[in-house]
């Protein structure tokens, strides 16, 4: 039985004494905690080793109170183990040296089904055990993975991409090469998720991070049906999944209509006009800009009061940045805003404000 | 009297018996004549030398056959003028040496009224005077500044950013310190567009190409104030205004209420939607992916007929790429895009199809 089960009971629209909040990225350089591991070995090492793994996902957990952990990795992970040789540098981020640009790139993909996903990533069932183990179930564990279309943007763009000309180029001159690709990444995505749920995640997040640099129409044909198939796909044995994508203010209804049990909200979205776009019917994470946590807390906590007063005081709001925490945060605004969060939404809900 | 007016008509929301159509960056490196005048002198030059800068705005008139000419320049002539050194690369894009990042450094920039505008940027009225001349009245001239916003995040982040982190720590941190600022680009960028309607020009763009990366609430307290005041500043003389933003979405009804006379869309909102949204009092400019002009003319030609359909045959649409036009676009793709819109619009508008 879980502790603190604040999170899921969010996830499901139940009640809650307080807003539960986690930060994307939480486990993350602006840690000193972090980073001294991080300095020890690289990047991808770290994601492969069990112990590492579980030792900064406890993080912050431990040092800011947050009410969810998530499993520290990547979700270029799985490209990997596909066969896609990535590196990983701090100032470019990730990059792929042989970017998949034509049919034959694409026939040299390994399609990895369950039991290949277990054989090439032996890494992610031990990781979470460890992880469980070291929670000592005082909060849930978020597993998460990439959605398609932001998989297959990697992939083709070969690294982190300014227009996206590429994966366009391919979308508005191949569709049917592109619909072929992401199906197949639909299919890895969905064994791989459902990998971390049959190993004891209590929730999963697909995060559609450049799924909102489409036209809402680009967006239903190439992105919608593969967050679809990987939802249809799953056993999710009770686990919500939080859909995430940037720029989902243009999007919004679409991302709803897969049914994700929670919609993860950028900042660049008003809380208040999100839910009410959406309905009852799901839950929303969201959605501070990450820059606001340069501020001192009472600025923050400014910030803090408009998301929750916007939302109002229904259920089924967890609170999140709206997008990964930067580098370059102080960890006390990070420690102060989980602080605010839960003492503000705490009188909220009771109505003492 | 100019032989097309359909832009300007468009503008002003009167019957048009096509859509207009021009397109961002419509002069740029996609064009082999642009090239050739590019390769024998720097960006910068460029833009202050008036018979090239009239060579280059002529070019997509006579080769594509827009409806509308934009003065070639840049939204941060102004800002060197205010005494900022910038470079331009062609990988990196604008860059300033010694960003903006406290009083000190605000006050030392020289905040340009009419006369000081004139003085410092000779080229402006004189390029207008020799693009209105080689013009000699087919297509009506557009001229342009950045939005206060925009300018300011050059200003203080020195370069093009990812995360926007130096001018939103300045927002968050020290919110006084960038209204002062903002304050005083709005005069300068007030002044500049005067001096462009007073030389001739028959619209002008505000381009707020950054104001969507702001949460709405944020674009509401830091962009549009000074969008505002700019627009109130204005001796427009009949000149419609157009004010354009990437990331729309979130912010339209905050575009709408500075009451422009159009509003320039990004690709990454259904116009129809748009429509729906804003009303009938202000005229539409868009909003195709740039990317769709990598495909071949049949492919262009269903992405215009949706975006057509979607504004419907009602006045006061404009059409226009949702941002400029990328560097490796085939010419012959844009040619075929004027000709496509020209083409389907006319039907639209008289009912054949």
């Amino acid at each position: 039985m879980l502790k603190n089960d604040s999170f899921l009971k969010a996830c499901r629209k139940e009640h809650v004494d307080f807003t539960p909040i986690w930060i994307m990225r939480q486990a993350g350089r602006y840690m000193k905690e972090y980073r001294a591991i991080r300095e020890k070995v690289d990047f991808l090492t770290m994601c492969k080793t069990p112990d590492l793994v579980a030792e900064v996902t406890l993080q912050p957990v431990d040092i800011l109170g947050v009410d969810a952990a998530i499993m520290f990795s990547d979700i270029l992970i799985p490209v990997e183990a596909m066969g896609m040789k990535v590196t990983f540098t701090e100032k470019k981020g990730p990059a792929f040296a042989n970017p998949v640009r034509s049919e034959s790139g694409a026939e040299q993909l390994d399609i990895l089904d369950y039991s290949k996903s277990e054989e090439k990533m032996p890494f992610i069932r031990e990781a979470i055990k460890l992880i469980l183990q070291s929670l000592d179930n005082r909060v849930p564990l978020i597993g998460f993975a990439g959605a398609p279309f932001t998989l297959a943007t990697y992939m083709i763009e070969g690294e982190t991409s300014r227009n996206f000309s590429w994966i366009k180029r391919v979308m508005y001159t191949q569709p049917p090469f592109l619909h072929n690709l992401l199906d197949k990444i639909a299919t890895v995505v969905t064994h791989y998720l459902q990998l971390q749920i049959d190993s004891g995640v209590h929730a999963v997040q697909l995060f559609d991070t450049w799924a909102g640099y489409l036209s809402p129409d680009d967006y239903k044909e190439f992105a919608l049906p593969y967050v679809q198939k990987v939802l249809n796909g799953l056993n999710k044995k009770g686990c919500p999944v939080i859909l995430f994508a940037n720029g989902v203010s243009s999007i919004l209804e679409h991302m709803s209509s897969a049914s994700p049990d929670v919609i993860g909200l950028d900042w660049r979205v008003d809380i208040g006009d999100a839910r009410k776009r959406v309905g009852d019917n799901v839950a929303l994470q969201g959605n501070l800009d990450p820059c606001v946590l340069y501020a001192e807390p009472p600025v923050i906590k400014k910030y803090v009061k408009d998301i929750l007063r916007k939302h109002g005081p229904g259920p089924g709001h967890i609170f999140n940045l709206g997008h990964g925490i930067l580098p370059d945060t102080p960890v006390e605004h990070a420690k102060a805003l989980v602080e605010i969060v839960h003492e503000l939404s705490s009188k909220h809900v009771i109505g003492d404000e």
